[in-house]
Formats: structure tokens, sequence, C-alpha cells
């Protein structure tokens, strides 16, 4: 048995996210029918992150097993072979690199960080190129509020309050090592890095530190809404169009 | 009557381009009908740039006059409104910013110089996100000897070899004032500001220029290309998606 490391880079637009499900198309389903089509074994692929529906990646990671003998090489080139003959759209998912791994390799218990970067775009005309890839904001943004905003949020807590209902971690305890905002031109750019995050962390955190940006929270906000552990005082969600999951980090 | 200038940025993917046709959606009409929508006036807009099917706009610039007497913020407000609710699809043309101009102003004649960028994926993993905005390319590019063989064609010179056969100008003589190729990742940038460009010609050069990025080509042949002044010494045209229109400047 072979174990394969891919990393994968996807456009979220119109996917169900990466998990498979029983609508819609998921990221997990377009390589694992490429496999399929590539060598006939009906393998799981694992991801290092589940993102959700319109999220993008740069940088997902994922690992499957092969019975099949090849190379790492031809694993990356049959693939996006066959992701492109599936598909009868622009291509949506990419293999970027594929390497042959030790089987005691996971792709989501081996990483040791995950970093998401998050993209609003701050001006007064409505998106055409960027499109379902940042969150559009007319209203004036203070950068420098969020970013300050946001140190509140590193470190360990317990991040009930900036956690999808939906969220199955065992507890709502993490650890943000480092959680930065910065302008650069008319994009604002939010890139926040953790062992793991609990469901919907990012865009729940991007979400209620735009609130600060915007002049309608503050940092002493969210320390309260930190501290209160209620979901109900955290801002609205950013939208999925925006978040990208950038890198996943092995020792 | 009251003449307005406005900033347009556009995704031109699934465009005809900026010109007006009889089959296929124009950036011209899209903003034509926009305008007749908000206020029942059947103008002709001009643009500085007549960009072709697929080539995009961060910084077009247009002009056209109204009986109409409104104020500069609520046309864009409304040109936006009326694109978006003349669409069926994701927002392809967006007006940035508008303003009431005196009459002599031009967007075309007036422009003293336009600036395009040109944009490359270097990388082996086909694209996803960037589908219909960059040129992939796969083999390595050397974008130091790009960069220096670019350097041939700044300045004035007859630029009929990477000139299109359907090009309408009267003369094939420009002046290139500046070309710059640099990396960025993997991304390949290619900035050419002139105050005017023949039809295709920055997609000319731009693969003529490849062709020695990878090493087809040299800086000599660069040479022997230009003063041969015959289009077919010249490499291939560079795709349409890798084009920006990027900067249109006035005195």
């Amino acid at each position: 048995m072979n174990r394969f490391k891919v990393l994968v880079e996807y456009d979220g637009t119109g996917l169900v996210g990466w998990q498979r499900q029983r609508s819609g198309r998921s990221v997990q389903e377009i390589l694992e029918r490429a496999i399929l089509g590539y060598c006939g074994e009906e393998v799981t692929v694992t991801g290092a992150g589940r993102t959700d529906a319109g999220v993008h990646a740069l940088g997902q990671v994922a690992h499957f097993d092969l019975n099949h003998s090849t190379t790492a090489k031809t694993v990356r080139d049959a693939l996006n072979d066959h992701i492109r003959k599936n598909s009868d759209g622009p291509r949506q998912v990419s293999i970027l690199s594929s390497e042959l791994v030790s089987n005691d390799f996971h792709a989501r218990f081996s990483a040791v960080s995950r970093r998401y970067v998050y993209r609003i775009i701050n001006r007064l005309g409505p998106l055409t190129l960027e499109n379902s890839r940042a969150w559009h904001i007319f209203q004036s943004i203070d950068d420098e509020s969020m970013h300050e905003a946001a140190q509140i949020l590193v470190g360990k807590h317990d991040f009930t309050t900036f956690r999808s209902v939906h969220c199955q971690a065992s507890s709502p305890k993490k650890t943000i090592d480092s959680l930065l905002v910065w302008r650069d031109g008319e994009n604002i750019w939010l890139e926040a890095i953790a062992r793991s995050f609990l469901h919907n962390q990012v865009r729940a955190m991007t979400g209620s530190l735009v609130e600060v940006g915007i002049g309608k929270s503050s940092s002493e906000m969210i320390t309260k809404a930190l501290e209160s552990r209620d979901r109900t005082n955290c801002g609205p969600t950013a939208p999925a169009a925006g978040l990208y999951l950038a890198e996943v980090r092995y020792s």
C-alpha cells in the first residue's frame, strides 16, 4: 500500500465544500472520482481542513492510499487530467504537487498548524474580477483598529462565541498563534494561524473584527463577546467567498 | 449637455471586448444599455482603449454625454445598479468612480499614457482561482532574460512585427516608455506603458518575450524580429486572459 500526500488548490465557488455530501459537488468527491478514473481504486481522501461551501484553498493538504504502484509525479498528472475530463466547466480543483509519504502520515492529525487568509475588498465600486473571491465592503474600514482588536483573540481561549452551532469539536478551547490584519491598497487581509480552528471560527472572528473596523463595535466589545462564551454576542459571520485555506504545516 | 468621465473595471471573460459588435456582449453595450435604463438617453460611450475579447480592465476610462442633469455620484450608483439588473450572472462590469468633466475631455484622444499589465502564472499545477485571469505556463521561465530582452522594445520603433493584421492605426510607429518584467513568487508580471499601442501589441510582445524566457528565443532574435518589420517573425500572441488595461492617464 502506498500513501500519497497531495497539495490541492481549489476555487470553492459553487462547491458544497471539502466534504462529500449527498447533494452537490465537493472537493473530496472530485478527487475520489479522479482516482477511481485513473486506477480503478475506490479510496477515501482525507483532508487537513474541512472547508465549507464557497471557501477556497491555496494549499489544502490531503492523503489517500493506493494499492496501485506508481510515482508521485504520475499521481499528480493523472489526477489533474481526470479532474479536467470529469468537469464540464472551468477547472475548480488542481493538484499542485504530490509526494509518497510513510503510512503514519495523516493529513488531518499530523498537521501542526493551519494558516487561513481572509480577503476583504474595501471600496465603493462593486466587484467584477474578484466576485466570489473576496468580501466587498464599501464602508470605510480602519484596519489598524481591526488589528488591535484581533490581538485580544490571540492565545488560548474558550471560543464558544466564535463557534458555529454545527461545530463538532469536543472542546471550544483553541489557541490562536497569530492573527494579523493589514491593508494593501483597497485590500484588507486577515491572516490567522493556529494548530486547528473551530467550525466557522475564522469567518466568525473576521465578521466581529469588521464591526470594529467600520466603527460599529470596539476592542472592549470583542473582549466582552469572547468572555461571554455566548454565540449571540458574535458579529455576523463573514461570507465564505473571502476565505482561503492558505497553508497546512507538518512537523 | 453634461459630459461624464467614468473609471471602469471589468472581467472580460465571455465578453467580445470593449467595442459593440453584432454578436456577443461588449463592455460598451453593457454601459450604453445601463445608461438607457437609467435615464432613457441613447448615447455612445467612448473608451480610452478598445480591449479585445477576454481582456480585462482594472482602470478603463470612458466618457459620454447626458442631457439629463445629475451628479457624478448618482451616475456611478445608477449605472452600477442597472448593470446588475440587466445581468443574469455574476457582475462583469463595475463603475469605480465618476466625475463631471469639461466638454473638451475625450477618453481616447485626451489620454497621454496607457498602462497595461500582463499576468503569467508559472507553475506545474493547472489554474483554478486564476482561470481566465492569467496565462498558465508550466515550463520554467527566466524572468530576468525576459526583462533584458524587453528593453530592446523600449523607445520609438516601427512595431510592424508586433501588430495584428487587423490593426487600423495609420502608422506602425509607436513609442514604448517603459516595459518591465519581474517575478513575484509563481507570478510573472509584465508592465507596458506608452501613449498608445497598436492592436495586439502588448500580447504580441509578451508572446515573443515568453519565448526568450523559456529559452526558445534570445535577445538577439527579438532585435532581429523588430528590425525585420515582418509579422511572421513574431512569437505566438499571448492569450487575452492574462491582459489587463490597468491605467489611463490624462494631462
